[in-house]
């Protein structure tokens, strides 16, 4: 038997790591579109289940396919997939989600909703997912074009509760080289190529924004990107957990105590007040980097300010030595 | 009298801002290249300085340029804006440096040193710097590039020691708006044009990488990139200091304690490991996210590994739950 292919290699090598600390009757799923990241990942995760039985310890894999129903035809494209999986050894199953409302974020939450569900009624212990590092270096990107701190720069983690994307490592030219040497055909997404006139901004940072960076900076680019995401995840959880605690301490029956909060250094007053103000009912994703500025200016630049109001209908005001989030008065 | 363009009177707030802390008497200089932003710069330190002196409040502003000898013909460009400070008000000189090696960062130790030396001799208390907020979404950028951490992404500080920057809330459209408005003719260096064959990598992210990123993400871009150099800023200032007391605790007369190391949050270690390296002589433009990590496995990933070479000749290794940093061996 010939050695496989590098980036075949490569790919098994990071699905082996990814599922070495489940137990062996755990069931591992992968999330498969059909394109060529998870298609390469569903070929891995194949591959591995099937050397473990072999080798005695049987692993069970199967595959799930998320149809969004988002364009036409959408639904001959999971069922392919589907199909593809199944040629890999893996049973498959295609979940229909209805997207409520439109965007990159609404799809996602949909689909791990719809992951989420289809795990627990599988009982699977994770669900592998395809990202690779040039998703990460594009999630990078456009959490800078935010200007929303560390956290969002800190892209997507290698495992969150029972997901996990082993390879964020590779690039996506793996796993089209890797599908290639395994005569896989993956499906390619119209909507991921960026010249449409409704290509998404994910798309424009893909085939437009990263490239030139690539060309401007050195074809490094990517590979740094992931790398300040992996070091500015270290610094965000450590900083939330901080933050968290500096939240609990300046907690009082009747607000926030502002004589703690303003000893407190500005990276965690800021993100507890982002916190608390989430809390109270603020939208996250409406809530911007000057609403929690001017909450802050209420604790550290107080000269008799009135209430702030922030995104939601929350009022934040200063009395007696303590900030109170309250719902506005209609 | 008219009222001043909104950004002849953006710069003057933001120098009046910038200066406001200062006793009546100390001397204000400011550096001076003869570049829009630092002409600006200087236009608008001394409108404030003789508001001052007519309300009373005499303050003292002198300007100096720093001759890098880098191009052809850069004494006759020193001259021409020291005669342009004049023209505005402020007693100006030229100081030449010698650029000790090739590339931004050696022109800018030059500088600085330089600054330093004059900000000395004429016993000023502030440098103001004309870095706008271009620069500084530059800087992320070049960050980002190297894959460098929260640090390297925070970009430049407001202040720093005796150096202050008035105008990073500004945009470099801005001082040249203002300098057309004052009818001043600011210099262009034919060397921060990115389509020079030779320009510098700081060129090309000026005229290439972020023009393509504000095409693409939106033209809010430079925007959110100083947005999160800030944020970060604050995170990269708490962590430094967390770090500094994390390995002050870890010293021991043998080497640095591997159990205090291990407990620590990995944001913490990986700091606290690179400054060790750096104290121990290992230079930190060389010392690499790689390095780092492989020191970091010492502590978290023990499996009886030899020593780790750092940048340097520095030789890191584990005996006895102590590391030891060491000159290795000719």
């Amino acid at each position: 038997m010939n050695a496989p292919a590098r980036e075949v290699a490569a790919v098994r090598s990071a699905v082996t790591a990814a599922v070495a600390d489940l137990p062996p009757d755990a069931l591992v799923l992968v999330a498969c579109s059909g394109g060529p990241d998870s298609l390469a990942l569903a070929a891995g995760t194949a591959f591995v289940a099937q050397r473990s039985t072999r080798a005695g310890t049987p692993r069970r894999a199967e595959a799930v396919v998320v149809d969004h129903g988002l364009q036409e035809a959408s639904a001959q494209v999971a069922d392919d997939a589907a199909a593809a999986c199944r040629g890999l050894g893996l049973p498959a199953v295609v979940v229909r989600v209805e997207v409520d409302g439109r965007g990159e974020a609404a799809a996602r939450d949909a689909r791990y909703a719809a992951l989420d569900r289809v795990a627990d009624e599988l009982g699977a212990a994770v669900v592998l997912l395809g990202h690779t590092l040039d998703d990460q270096a594009e999630t990078v990107l456009l959490g800078l074009a935010r200007g929303s701190g560390a956290r969002a720069l800190a892209g997507m983690p290698a495992t969150r509760g029972r997901f996990r994307r082993p390879l964020l490592g590779l690039r996506r030219a793996d796993t089209l080289a890797a599908c290639a040497a395994l005569h896989l055909q993956p499906w390619h997404d119209p909507t991921n190529d960026g010249s449409h006139a409704d290509a998404s901004l994910r798309s424009r940072v893909r085939d437009d924004a990263l490239p030139t960076l690539e060309r401007v900076l050195g074809p490094g680019v990517a590979d740094a990107l992931a790398r300040s995401a992996a070091q500015l995840r270290d610094d965000a959880d450590l900083l939330d957990a901080l933050a968290d605690d500096l939240l609990a301490a300046a907690r009082t029956a009747d607000g926030l105590d502002v004589e703690i909060l303003d000893k407190a250094p500005p990276a965690l007053r800021t993100r507890a007040l982002r916190s608390a103000a989430i809390a109270a009912g603020s939208p996250a994703g409406a809530l911007g980097r000057s609403h929690v500025l001017a909450v802050d200016a209420l604790v550290t630049d107080w000269h008799g300010q009135g209430p702030v109001a922030l995104p939601g209908g929350i009022a934040v005001s200063r009395a007696c030595g303590r900030l109170a989030l309250n719902t506005a008065p209609a």
